[in-house]
């Protein structure tokens, strides 16, 4: 029966060109294109899909975990990712972590098993040292978390200097009672960016608002329960840094019910410019991250490292954000002028 | 080397109940767990997972596919899914067919390469005949779409009702001139869903709006186009049916825009009480389906198949739906009084 090699040999073309043929994806020149059917057509080559990946060792599928797909910023980010695998023929599996420990260990055992051929991790609960045995089975990318010390590509945004701009922003519209939301958990993602939001408060000589109720805020109910809470216990509050737009989003329409003015009462800033604040009333300030870039470039990455295994180096990418000023910051009168 | 059947033996309990302790699974009491506790200490058994694995020929891995996963009704009823395989000891993979027959295959090409134990299916493109063959390698259960035919077990709501009774409650509010935007396909749901609405038109005597914008709509933005394309077309339109709520929220927000008054010019109804629907102002009219309880019910039936392999029958489990009526629909000066 003959092989794939027997097909690049005949066709002239490498093997690689040959398996993107049969697979039927793109970024490959129609005149290859033809070459290779032809070999197969002499060679009477029949591609059988499962066959070719008992062969190969390969499953032809990666997994990318993630706390959550009921968050809009995973789940646009596994659609980039999945667009992106699928040119280059891979299929994506998705693994929910629900930030458990243990969980992830289960999930990356797919590697170890050959049920994978590569991960994408888009949070990270574990130690490194419990992640890094994993490297043996098969390449991983991190996506989203910069942890310090782990020897792979790290794709990420600058969520401390995000975090300051947002709090500067806030300040100068007229803000002095400031509160920061970490977005649910005491994630490399959280830390860094109350490190931006103190800073900011620093720099103006200003000390933070704290409320019990603001850690593990992430859902439209935490927002607004956040809200009363903040109402409650910390009347003078006047802006908020949240760390997801959903979490705003409940706390501006609790502020509404309980006849707040968003922002003239309370200025709230979001983050990921997810559909809903655009859609809010009023709508609110956000931070977006490249989405997209960032998905398509953690998969081109994996699969190098997947068609051409070695050894994986540190590797930092770090993407640019965007402050996107909207209604529920903008227009408080200033203490400046 | 001892194996699980050595300790069931030991224990005097079945290899099921030695199998959830050993994965620290709920529903053991907390006498037999000790028993078999003791019975591994005894014979000195140490529990492998990927030999386990591999000795049963099980993955403990469930495939559940589904069009996109930025859809927040599909979201939701992952999350039920997970929590409720998480319990009974098996790890569930995503994977987003976005709606292409192609991809639908490929992924059920997981029950024939042993990289998945079974498979639950929320969306089905492909003709039966297409999806039946794979039955031989695993059990495969439908939720959310009722296909006719097929000899396994379904689990949904009834479509064709929920439209039908949300339609009614459009022409009770004094809506003559009535659009059903189908939700982004010809699929089974959104077939019956037409029925419904044309059953309740038809018995009023009413006829249909019909905007070549009103296909394909199933996101935020496509509402926004919709809108533009009716207030452009067929500006004496006063209600819609929509698919989803994502699709109501891009509506009201666009007629707001556009100076037009929700719902005293224009009613919508959404589909899956998201959220958003919540959120907006006014808040949008929906019907609820019991998405935890039909994510749960699927996964049980699932794992029974998987953990009793017997020849699938069909069975037909339909959920109850609800109307929930909002603002955006209410307090419209109906035309009877």
């Amino acid at each position: 029966m003959p092989t794939i090699e027997d097909v690049a040999k005949q066709a002239g073309l490498s093997r690689t060109t040959v398996s993107r043929v049969i697979n039927d994806q793109p970024y490959v020149a129609e005149e290859k294109r033809q070459r290779v059917k032809e070999a197969m057509d002499l060679l009477g080559y029949v591609p059988n899909s499962s066959a070719r990946r008992l062969r190969n060792q390969k499953t032809e599928t990666i997994a990318i975990l993630l706390p959550n797909i009921t968050n809009p910023f995973f789940s646009h980010l596994i659609e980039a990712m999945e667009i992106k695998a699928s040119a280059w023929g891979y299929r994506v599996i998705i693994c929910q972590t629900h930030e458990d420990e243990k969980k992830e260990l289960d999930y990356l055992e797919l590697l170890r098993t050959k049920q994978v051929d590569g991960v994408i991790m888009t949070a990270v609960r574990n130690e490194w040292s419990k992640i890094k045995p994993y490297l043996t089975y098969g390449p991983i990318v991190l996506c989203n978390e910069n942890v310090r010390g782990a020897n792979l590509p790290v794709v990420y945004v600058d969520h401390e200097q995000a975090a300051y701009e947002a709090t500067r922003h806030l300040i100068q519209q007229g803000c002095r009672h400031l509160a920061y939301l970490s977005g649910g958990n005491d994630s490399i993602v959280a830390q860094n960016r109350q490190k931006g939001f103190l800073k900011a408060l620093n720099q103006s000589g200003l000390s933070p608002v704290l409320d019990e109720k603001m850690e593990g805020a992430y859902t439209i109910d935490h927002g607004r329960d956040v809200l009363h809470s903040l109402v409650q216990h910390h009347p003078n509050v006047d802006g908020v840094f949240t760390g997801s737009d959903e979490v705003a989003a409940g706390m501006i329409h609790e502020a509404k019910q309980l006849g707040l003015r968003v922002p003239d009462d309370l200025a709230v800033v979001g983050f990921d410019n997810q559909a809903i604040s655009l859609l809010m009333s009023p709508s609110i300030t956000t931070v977006e991250q490249p989405v997209t870039e960032m998905g398509e470039h953690c998969v081109e990455t994996l699969v190098h490292y997947i068609e051409h295994p070695s050894v994986l180096f540190r590797q930092e990418i770090v993407f640019r954000h965007q402050l996107l000023v909207r209604d529920s910051t903008q227009q408080r009168v200033t203490m400046i002028s």
